[in-house]
């Protein structure tokens, strides 16, 4: 694609201004719609080096109302970002509803100039199989935001070996800028045609439907700049018709279709009689957590992150089973992380946005009570999200799952699980309780009502979201001491089995 | 003080275990009511190395209810860190009401272990002098939170040179922990007086009423144990009977006396006449910028962070004097932050909370279009907070812009001037241009009306407020061109001062 660019193309200056002026006024304007109408911008500049994406972001942002924006430089990644999935640091910057963030670099940086500095440093194959995994977990990131609603603008700044060498040698006389130029970049020039290939494999491995590249001829910054900013306002304008269109033909179209019913029964082959006497659990429990402490330390000297969700009925016991989980840990080495209804900035965001932002570093345990799988639970049968978007959030949570797993996390879910009766003799128990009232809500009773409705739904969960990267693990409940054993148990011997395979 | 403690405290397991028991069930309780009352609580843990404060902090958080907590580990401070303010990380991360924030290590950690490792390599002297500054900072960073309501709880755990000796050697004979001690620790056993002394000193610098040291003898675990668990439920309960006497005695306490009226006018001898050609506007404008372009570079070179704010009559012309200062700045190296009403979580911190999240890394601009001056202008006139709070406000702002100068920033506060005829020439002229209405609110219009009381609170403000570290600049701004030019030249003048300083 790049080499066939028409590199010629100018525009006079007086020509650039006027055009400029008038688009500037008519981005100002979509801008304001777009925040009116709650539609989140996303516009990415990429491109060779000294191709002047600094100059190009800072003409586009003056056309742009301060309050609505935010400008975010990718420089190399920091610690806290080398230690989580590479697409972490970008989840955590998405834009909110109604809001643009331009990213100078991005995401994309991974896949082109540093696997450009791996192959020259010769870990050619390495680098090359990473780069499918990267491929697929990019697309994914962004069609579940475009899916979301949000416009992906990719920009992609090209100029030829000589016009770069020509400004890297501008750069380089004045003693103001001389600092900019490094020896990557003129390794980069003088080994354009390797780097050029790795760019155009990029360029065609995520230019997709949802979000397309626009290649830009950088040589003349008029023509640039122009470009750009038309483009950015083309886009912008399609988006807001595009809701409009969604507006006016109600919301019924945004409705999937409806489903056959749900047949598979995940829940009833659960054998509830499961127990273990108080001599066991104290014997085993004693056991277990000695070794999961030990095993704590070797997760964290392998740098590997683990990722528990604990899922279940209210009163299953969750917090009892984390409790015994968490009791003998190093504290700097995990963190429980309690899920409730979304604050008014989480619902201004991508659902998966808050999980996240709490994922662990390499090396570090996230247990989440109650987790992203509300999505498919409380917001399905409460209606908080429209059924299409719950039907998408079943693939959605895989892939994120995926990359999770690809960074090299253990993901484990647990379902705890206990039938109707034990929950009411449990929420009975915790009312007769002064030191326990507060536990129970009139909300715990009403989610009771919903207990069938809520078995269909999970039903579905388990079967859709159990992969063999990210297993749901069900926990037969109505005997605590048997549950805390078997979850304690399935963490241990999860650490074992990966140690293992690090090992072989 | 630490050498006077009585290591030899200890208590058997058993009555230890029953201790625990019932401060538990205390402190869960006291969690739920600080929760509901608002109160924010930050507990410290400091001490010596294998004094054994993973463990504890382990204890104590299986009693809190995981909703209601967050453990933060202080790591080495990391890139995004060091090129900021030292209390800009624990800025960031204080609790808001109603929850409690643990840290493992902390600000102290700079003053403490920083510094020994510091005096270890000869760097002394630099570090004895860093160090008042240090505590400066730190008491005032305390003192502004706990003025703010919330409880801060230190604990430093003590065990002897004999005693941290043996747990070395007892870390290191087992595989699994032996990376645990580092040659540091043992410079620091070997060392032991030397780092003892400087724990000692940071204990009596920074020993306060409002944020007290407990000091715990950590050779007996359960001794220790019990010790920590009484004292956060002590001071909790302590915390909550003074919130209750508070809201008893109606909110009349909270509001100071009425001061003697305000005196000193600084508007009133601004010569709003000054005013400039076109042709030298637009020469002057061309030359200064191309100035501060250049400048940029040396700023990010000897990376020092320039935080600029700015507030003024509404119309004044802030967004044209911004646009103007950053049309030629290369948007990776510097950021426009508009400040709007606080959101919920913003609501919920300390209200200097969202303005460190925004402070600039080492090199970088920050541009505030409004600022936490806000306090002392529309919470104050609007009633949005306390008399007793931003008549503290003044000198909590000071400390911080003393803080930010400490670390070397350049802090440049603008107060763009207009009279109140200009103002309603330019709201007439917004009405009257299609593309411009939208700027105009009836809420500009209402503060109009209190045009007066603003004169009084900015006239304060800018009497109390303008420092040597960071001095406010009155803009006179009927004539755009005189108020843009005024705003870049005092900017590259305040850069060139300090270069040259730097130099010299």
């Amino acid at each position: 694609m790049l080499e066939k660019m028409d590199l010629k193309k100018k525009m006079e200056p007086e020509e650039a201004k006027k055009l400029l002026e008038e688009a500037s006024g008519k981005l100002g304007r979509l801008q304001r719609e777009c925040r009116n109408k709650g539609i989140p911008v996303m516009i990415v500049f990429e491109g060779m080096g000294a191709a002047g994406k600094g100059v190009q972001i800072n003409r586009l942002i003056q056309a742009l109302d301060p309050r609505g924006f935010h400008v975010y430089t990718s420089e190399r990644s920091n610690r806290e970002e080398r230690l989580r999935p590479f697409l972490w640091r970008y989840w955590t910057k998405i834009p909110e509803k109604g809001r643009i963030v331009i990213f100078d670099r991005s995401w994309y940086r991974s896949v082109q100039a540093d696997r450009f500095d791996q192959e020259m440093s010769e870990k050619k194959e390495a680098a090359g199989k990473k780069m499918e995994v990267d491929y697929y977990d990019i697309r994914s990131f962004e069609k579940q935001l475009t899916d979301d609603g949000m416009v992906v603008i990719k920009f992609f700044l090209y100029i030829d070996k000589k016009e770069q060498k020509k400004r890297f040698e501008k750069l380089e006389a004045s003693k103001e800028t001389a600092w900019r130029v490094t020896k990557e970049d003129w390794l980069r020039n003088k080994e354009f045609d390797h780097y050029l290939r790795i760019n155009e494999q990029m360029l065609e491995a995520t230019d997709t439907k949802y979000a397309p590249w626009t290649l830009v001829e950088a040589e003349d910054k008029n023509w640039a700049a122009v470009k750009i900013m038309s483009t950015v306002c083309e886009r912008l304008a399609y988006a807001l018709e595009q809701k409009e269109r969604q507006e006016q033909s109600g919301e019924k179209e945004a409705e999937a279709a409806p489903r056959e019913a749900f047949l598979s029964d995940v829940l009833a082959g659960v054998d509830l009689s499961k127990t273990l006497s108080r001599e066991e659990y104290k014997e085993q429990l004693d056991k277990l957590q000695k070794k999961l402490e030990k095993l704590h330390n070797e997760l964290y000297r392998k740098r590997i992150p683990l990722i528990i969700g604990f899922e279940g009925w209210d009163a299953a016991g969750k917090g009892g089973a984390i409790r015994r989980l968490t009791s003998h840990l190093d504290p700097r080495g995990y963190q429980v992380n309690p899920t409730a209804s979304p604050n008014d900035i989480e619902k201004r965001h991508h659902y998966l946005w808050r999980f996240y932002r709490d994922m662990p570093k390499a090396g570090h345990i996230a247990i989440f009570d109650r987790t992203w799988y509300g999505r498919v639970m409380v917001e399905r049968i409460e209606g908080f999200c429209t059924t299409e978007e719950w039907q998408r959030a079943y693939g959605e949570i895989n892939e994120m799952e995926k990359h999770l797993t690809n960074a090299g996390a253990i993901v484990l879910k647990f379902w705890l699980h206990i039938d109707k009766d034990e929950q009411e003799r449990r929420f009975k128990e915790r009312m007769a309780d002064p030191a326990k009232q507060w536990k129970i809500t009139d909300e715990d009773w009403r989610n009771r009502e919903k207990w069938e409705e809520y078995e269909v739904a999970v039903n579905e969960m388990l079967l859709r979201t159990s992969t063999t990267y990210a297993p749901w693990i069900v926990v037969e409940g109505n005997s605590k001491y048997y549950a805390r054993v078997k979850v304690l148990r399935t963490v241990v011997e999860a650490i074992e089995a990966r140690l293992k395979e690090l090992e072989g």
